[in-house]
């Protein structure tokens, strides 16, 4: 069978991945007592009396919300809510394989962001976190800010944060093996999408000081006559001092680093030879990267990354997503700010030893098992340090030492 | 340990009730193919092209939320959207034990009827069926109402609905006892609630010509001058056309049933004494009764029914709901009607063998295996009849099949 018939029978056989498991047993009236009435009315007057408690009595602390509006579902586009249901269970899947996570999809119906903000808002009684999902730029913009200004949990849009934070991570081991460093380092982006504009604030959060942010008009800067948005403008104020118009190929030259959220193939060989000695090509478009890694490397490329898993050095959201939640959660966190991203990003990076370091190993593998426990320890420290995490009994450790249970490998 | 401790350990040992079950397993790189990208695109192109697909690769046909907003949670009222997640946990349980059906509970931060009308319309691709769950009367009706004009899938509230259906199974079988028939019958229902109101109405539908229903102005009927409401309203039109008024002792007189779902010690000895011959006494409040089954018993009644599971005939919603939504999302059903309901009534009094029908023993106890698989057969064969399944491919007896399949019976 070719992929697409494996997958869709993967998917009908067991009609779709998802189904409730019940941590208590049903079995006697005693049980029943206990789990529902009259029992089920102790915890909830306790909660009533005090909010924490919801924590302790029920399971909201684990549940996220793989949340969309189905706009911008993988590489598909705008399919809709339902059709992007498969890959929100898909999603969930990933978060309890992965973090041990309990994660539940919610499709909305509608494109309106105050609607998506407003119904958000509405659950979060029955969620530990948000995790935003498929939802186009720049509505995915106004939809997090949004709902990081009035919500008490998490809110973090993977697509944008999840992508940056790997991207991050294959940077810092590449850069160690090109002697290079974020201060000193130009950077290009193409693709001034939802993971473009968080690659770059990311990588300005740490330490980079010349980036480039290109669109399909080419590189974005203040004052750029046309195919700005507001989004574009807050970066073209931080980005690109020189103030370099023209396109990809003008922008690319003398560039450390190249990393592509866009389409296939916009990158050429004689345009890795423009770049800088020793230079960095991560090509994330799906499926076809920006330039295939043979290519660049046999322009001069020394690190290629890609996000397909059959070339070496995946970029890949499951290495970061699952281990942050983790983290969150497992502090109460009120949000996943920046200092908690880049700890992700190093706690990825440190699980490639210095020893084994080599252009074709700049990032671990998905199924790495030491992944999730260490970025769950490194967000939880992060989220201490920073003063977002409302639970005050646990350490970085006894989150690692969580996680490998929930992961069966303790 | 007495019951409140009991219960708050139950509740705080797993950290409450409901985890994630993933269907499928990702343990390597072609599982992760298929689960997620690339293979997950597949699904989601079929689904696009044809929406109906999404029952076949995905698992919202048998997700359903358990919808609150913790304004009458169990006997202890408006405690807030949160404090009322422990009892939607705890239905979510129930489902998934009784009926094989994967729930989830959505406990919203708002009382506005439109607010919830509106999320749960933007919700509608994940979820197979909508179980509305103590919300406070009127506005409950109001939800119901207009969540049922929208929806293409069934919005059941189950507070009113559950129990119509389980008390009108109880009659069934206490007039059997009692040589009466629906038609010939006096019935006072105390407590125009939720409940209340949804029990005179299905009343009506299964034949019953006089009922009363009382609320603590006593009985409601056309043109009473205070404490109505539109509900209430609507009531006095197809009940009481005797326009009796007065109080609840004034009512019981001469009635056959009478059904109570208001508050505990309202009926005296006096008052069954006054009723006709073989009374039947449905006396649900929670957790005390509106009289204790021996002082009734005592005074003339032949069937007492109460909501506890220490007396004899427990009325109890789990008896219904997990049987009615496997029987509606198995067949597609667009919506969970009347007849379908009456159905469902009419398969729980049937599992009471004539031979072992006495007043002891007029509806089955919860864990009595049968009872899923014939309430899910009936429903089944209601929606098929009533022209509201849209699963053409699937006959009442395979729909009890599957449900003892789900829950290990087979």
């Amino acid at each position: 069978m070719d992929l697409r018939e494996r997958a869709l029978k993967f998917h009908k056989d067991n009609e779709g991945k998802i189904a409730l498991n019940c941590k208590v047993p049903v079995k006697n009236q005693e049980d029943m007592t206990l789990a529902y009435t009259p029992g089920v009315a102790e915890p909830c007057l306790e909660i009533n009396k005090n909010p924490e408690m919801i924590y302790d009595y029920t399971s909201r602390g684990n549940w996220v919300a793989v949340v969309t509006n189905g706009t911008a579902v993988l590489g598909l586009g705008d399919i809709g809510a339902g059709a992007g249901l498969p890959v929100m269970e898909g999603k969930a899947v990933l978060f309890k394989a992965f973090g041990g996570v309990d994660a539940f999809p919610i499709c909305l119906e509608t494109k309106d962001v105050d609607k998506i903000v407003e119904t958000v808002k509405l659950m979060e009684p029955t969620f530990g976190g948000i995790n935003l999902e498929d939802i186009k730029a720049p509505e995915c913009f106004e939809i997090e800010q949004k709902l990081k200004e009035i919500s008490n949990i998490p809110i973090f849009h993977d697509d944008q944060h999840g992508t940056a934070v790997v991207s991050a991570a294959c940077l810092i081991n590449a850069l160690k093996l090109t002697n290079k460093r974020f201060g000193d380092i130009k950077v290009v982006i193409n693709g001034a999408g939802a993971a473009g504009i968080a690659i770059t604030k990311l990588l300005l959060k740490m330490g980079t000081k010349d980036v480039i942010l290109c669109d399909t008009k080419g590189a974005i800067y203040k004052g750029r006559p046309s195919g700005m948005n507001k989004y574009k403008d807050e970066i073209a104020e931080i980005t690109n001092k020189e103030l370099i118009s023209g396109n990809l190929t003008d922008a690319l030259k003398g560039a450390d680093v190249f990393l592509g959220v866009s389409v296939a193939n916009c990158v050429t060989q004689e345009m890795v030879k423009s770049m800088n000695r020793d230079s960095i090509i991560m090509a994330m478009a799906n499926p076809n990267p920006e330039i295939l890694p043979h290519l660049a490397v046999k322009a001069g490329a020394k690190v290629v990354c890609t996000g397909r898993s059959d070339f070496p050095n995946q970029v890949n959201n499951v290495l970061a997503f699952p281990g942050i939640f983790r983290g969150a959660l497992d502090v109460h966190a009120s949000e996943i700010n920046d200092e908690m991203k880049i700890a992700a990003a190093y706690a990825i990076a440190g699980l490639v030893d210095e020893d084994k370091l080599r252009p074709e190993y700049v990032i671990p593998e998905a199924f790495d098992l030491r992944i999730a426990p260490k970025v769950a320890e490194y967000v939880a420290k992060a989220a201490i340090d920073t003063g977002v995490a409302r639970k005050n009994d646990i350490t970085p450790e006894m989150v690692a030492e969580h996680t490998k249970a929930l992961l069966g490998q303790l």
